[in-house]
């Protein structure tokens, strides 16, 4: 496509050293982030009903073409430009590496509970999977004062959901006595699972209009049953990222409930280990890149 | 089961004949309506949000075991007993033949459009499949003032959908150039097909935020692929006729709507002969039996 290296990185935390003479959210000093997008176009109903992650001219923050012909450029840099629509300032107090892993993991479980009405208190939740995306979930729906059960596929994860992450209960999909005693429990789940599995067990386990929110990207068709729909008005979901406004908001939110994400900060010359690690699922739950602290030559 | 006859008919209208001691909502001489349901356990969260249609104990109008252990009986027949809380006033000045199938098919697909926040004007929705139900579809969604859409597999329907239903446009699923032109452009779908078929196709026919509405009772797994859900937020959900609230609501819209149902009267003695039709798909859109008007010997 072009000479220009690929530079990815799409959770980016740093400090303004410069804006623009049009820039009036920002001066030089804020520390800021950007998430997944940097561009759309601005004209389509997503856009003037501010979920601009759902225009289908959006710009991705790198690996894509901007409007300008060159290709986008992600976070693992020195120094990126982006318009100011699409950058949010990062709350004062919340450690730069803490907020990373929230511009896109966070945001994209706090969205889907924002959108569908789920963000108030008594709910009952379930999250389906524990990786970063899952971690988040379970951190921001208890935060909403949800009680939240993380379900799995084996028990090795259990400790690490209960103690480390605070969740309430702990659910093995093969375990079919719990399962069974679980059907019609829950008003949403989280469905973080990035390959294919069956969405039966998991219809079956919702309330009447229960919600079941898919976030992995599965090019493989899913399954199920009519039946299981229509008789308890449940739906079958899928949310991505979440607004610029939304992001804001999930900001604050996280800052006012105390919410940590569990990270491990390595440097630039790691990257090949970390991407090793992240190969065999070794991570819990984001890495952060400390870019500025690498001391990159050039 | 018993030595009971099964008696069906679950769309029916009738006259009060007697009222218990404890009925206060009717008398004698009243016109009014019995649906899919005549019973549920009244304690449960469904029932005690006024959708009974969800109670897991919900009790059938037919085929069916009542409280008293003996089976529900349906309409086919010269009286039945109903608990008021499943009976609905007929509005006076509609025709008993014409409220008939708005008890079932009606309120099927008035309440999805209901509930999900769509009976407003200004909206584009697509019905899928033009039969009792469908034929419905069309009648409720104009009088709500959408922009509707027919989706057929053949054009056999054509002019029935444009002409005789008052159907704004005329989709062949197998059209790819139409099918593509309408991507994007529809708020929901109402899908009465009750086979297997494919999901992709109608998914990409939602906007952002669109509803794919499931009516039909398919046992064979439908697919789809996550991408097409989550990169629109759309859902796929479905319903189970309507609560007998909704049936009160849908049976008053309709009456100012001037809503009426396209229906073939036929006698207790038509009865076979309706059936072999039905088998054809050979009925605009409902058989009704006039019970009364069939001076049945017994």
């Amino acid at each position: 496509m072009s000479n220009y290296p690929m530079v990815p990185g799409h959770e980016v935390v740093g400090e303004v050293v410069e804006v623009g003479s049009g820039v009036t959210k920002f001066t030089a000093g804020d520390i800021v982030g950007v998430g997944c997008i940097v561009g759309c176009c601005g004209n389509c109903q997503p856009c003037k009903s501010e979920i601009e992650q759902y225009c289908n001219k959006k710009i991705w923050s790198y690996n894509d073409v901007y409007t300008d012909g060159k290709p986008t450029q992600g976070g693992f840099a020195d120094a990126m430009v982006v318009n100011q629509n699409f950058v949010v300032k990062i709350p004062e107090g919340m450690a730069a590496e803490q907020a990373a892993p929230l511009l896109c993991a966070g945001v994209t479980v706090y969205s889907p509970l924002n959108h569908f009405g789920l963000k108030k208190s008594g709910l009952r939740g379930g999250i389906l999977g524990l990786g970063g995306v899952g971690h988040m979930g379970v951190k921001i729906a208890k935060a909403m004062g949800h009680h939240v059960t993380v379900i799995s596929s084996s028990m090795k994860k259990k400790e690490e959901a209960l103690d480390h992450l605070g969740a309430d209960d702990y659910l093995v999909s093969s375990d079919s006595t719990r399962m069974q005693e679980l059907v019609d429990s829950l008003d949403y789940i989280i469905d973080t699972i990035p390959v294919f599995h069956p969405l039966v067990p998991y219809l079956s386990l919702l309330k009447v209009d229960g919600k079941l929110i898919l976030m992995g990207v599965i090019n493989t068709p899913l399954e199920f049953i009519t039946p299981l729909v229509m008789l308890g008005r449940k739906s079958i979901t899928g949310s991505f990222v979440g607004s610029m406004k939304e992001t804001e908001e999930m900001l604050e939110f996280c800052k006012e409930k105390g919410i940590t994400s569990t990270i491990e900060v390595v440097k630039m010359d790691y990257i090949n280990t970390a991407l090793e690690r992240l190969e065999k699922n070794d991570v819990r739950y984001r890495f952060v890149v400390d870019v500025a602290g690498s001391k990159l030559d050039h």
